[in-house]
């Protein structure tokens, strides 16, 4: 039985999708077992509209809420009730395998870390989000905002736990990761980029395909995209709002008039099949990687399904054995080291004694 | 007359597309004189195909090309005789008061900086295009390459290029200015974001209207959006890579089977006018700002339409005095700085007569 922590009081529309969407969950996968961490009397409320398997829910009352607009750090240590914080110690104590939030971003990364701490060897936990892709799967952008100034090891890291997270929660055997670049040539970026490049090119345990540049994103050549917190956030959300304009241009020009609603009548089923092969709610929120657990983060305006989906992702993780997966390539690197400092020194001491 | 020089060897489908841009544009403009640069029997065949006023066209033969895949600093030193170089010196010699490339970026910035210097007083040239955003008109992305290292008064400068380009070329009276930042509150960004925020908050001349974030680029609210090149680029063709993406999943949802295609029909006209509206060569290249005279690479792909759009570009810019706005908005910062420094100079010897 999978054991998952659920924030039901994070979101826009918490906790009713919060609760809808997890039920959801429960119900089309016989192996979950939820803790909803949030408000007793309005969660039970909520629960009591929905058919479930009570046996595989268990209700975890909170009294407080960190809000949006609290400062992340000083909100996670005075609200010790909060859900978030809630479902962070159900974690440590060992009662849940893996969290679900759509509440502040900064409250679930700064929550996380002050209270399981990050996998031995990560330098920096990092916000990985899927973002669909042109060949009708997903392409996973490492790091999108947790880490704005990064060195090559941060994004080295980024690339080992992203390719874990590919492998465990969404199957894909041998991820291709690509760095995010302004160019495909090797003298491309700044030193941040030009060092990674080097780094990951020497990087055991990851299929690196070398830089790709923004518009490589979509497309879908790479399974995983590298990039620091900044240059990541900075291209999650230029394709986000991309995609809305187009949506919104749509929308306008099929409800221009009569006859154009007419004919939106007759192709609605072709354009809501394209928007849904598009829709970030589809592939769930963003995966908080580098924590000694599964935790994802869910938009704050989720919706059940979207909700649902975070859900099923963590459960994912967990059967795939994520973190477990993440240890042993940074094992594999750390074996990779120790060789390549045992040959630097036997050269050494075999050129002394020449 | 505006004499914009053109190179017609640079681009993909050169010199055929760029020779039918040219006449294009000069059929379009009565106030136009061309100088084509290029292979003399090549272009010559192409012009002979097209009817236009021959007393306003001039072809100036050039014997070399310089290519995607030459080093630019050295192509351009070696390669005296190349239609870029050629053109540039049309400039400079002052028989000509613009230019149009569609030819290797790196040369076009290059072969620029080295035969015309820049304007005085700006930090560096920049690469600004436009993109068509949600309301129905563009967006100037300024750099988006050019300079990948930046500090806050190279981005200082770009939004004045980028505002003076503006109001010049595309007629906006009060372009607002916006800084790309992965949030918009003023603690966001790296040490860059943060004090060129505070940079730009006091320049005068300029309408900032703070930080905006990726997806704000194609909503449109900012006129002027500012980043380094590197946060640009990367920028720009994500926005490409998920409008491509869009489009190429609209063609095969509407090409699945006859009945798909049947429909196709009947909303053509609706799919094409948002593809239209949205289309990057309907706005023309990327102008490169900072230089005494105003110079725009078109893509490296661009058929006729797109480089007429192109020269069209160049001759607004000419047309609106873009390097002279650019000129007295730098005066005006001068003067600014220079009362700043009298008022603190003023104030310490009134402490010191104190």
């Amino acid at each position: 039985m999978i054991r998952i922590a659920v924030d039901a009081m994070g979101g826009d529309f918490a906790p009713y999708e919060q609760v809808k969407g997890a039920v959801d969950a429960l119900n089309n996968d016989k192996d979950l077992y939820l803790l909803l961490c949030g408000d007793e009397t309005l969660v039970k409320a909520e629960l009591a509209k929905y058919q479930y398997d009570e046996t595989r829910l268990e209700l975890v009352p909170t009294t407080q809420i960190i809000t949006m607009e609290e400062e992340p750090a000083k909100a996670v240590k005075t609200k010790k009730d909060s859900s978030i914080v809630v479902a962070y110690r159900l974690l440590k104590e060992g009662k849940a395998d893996g969290l679900v939030s759509s509440g502040s971003t900064g409250a679930v990364l700064t929550a996380g870390v002050l209270s399981l701490g990050r996998i031995k060897g990560i330098s920096r936990p990092a916000l990985c989000p899927a973002i669909p892709n042109a060949r009708g799967g997903i392409t996973l952008l490492c790091d999108c905002g947790a880490n704005l100034e990064c060195k090559p090891n941060y994004l080295r890291d980024f690339a080992i736990m992203a390719t874990a997270f590919a492998q465990s929660a969404h199957g894909i055997k041998n991820p291709k990761v690509g760095l995010l670049n302004n160019g495909t040539e090797d003298h491309k970026g700044l030193p941040l980029q030009q060092e990674t490049n080097a780094l990951l090119k020497e990087t055991v345990g990851i299929d690196y395909i070398g830089n790709i540049e923004g518009r490589d994103i979509m497309y879908g050549d790479a399974d995983v995209v590298v990039a620091d917190g900044f240059t990541g956030n900075i291209a999650m959300k230029s394709i986000e709002g991309c995609g809305k304009t187009v949506s919104a241009k749509m929308k306008g020009a099929f409800k221009k008039n009569w006859f154009s609603k007419l004919r939106a009548l007759l192709v609605m089923d072709i354009i809501s099949g394209i928007k849904k092969s598009l829709d970030y709610e589809r592939v769930g929120g963003a995966t908080l990687l580098g924590l000694p657990k599964a935790v994802v983060k869910g938009h704050g305006n989720s919706k059940a399904n979207g909700f649902a989906v975070c859900i099923k992702l963590v459960a994912e993780s967990v059967r795939g054995d994520m973190v477990g997966k993440i240890q042993s390539m940074l094992e594999k690197i750390k074996e990779q080291e120790r060789l390549a400092l045992e040959s630097a020194t036997s050269t050494v001491s075999d050129g002394a004694q020449e």
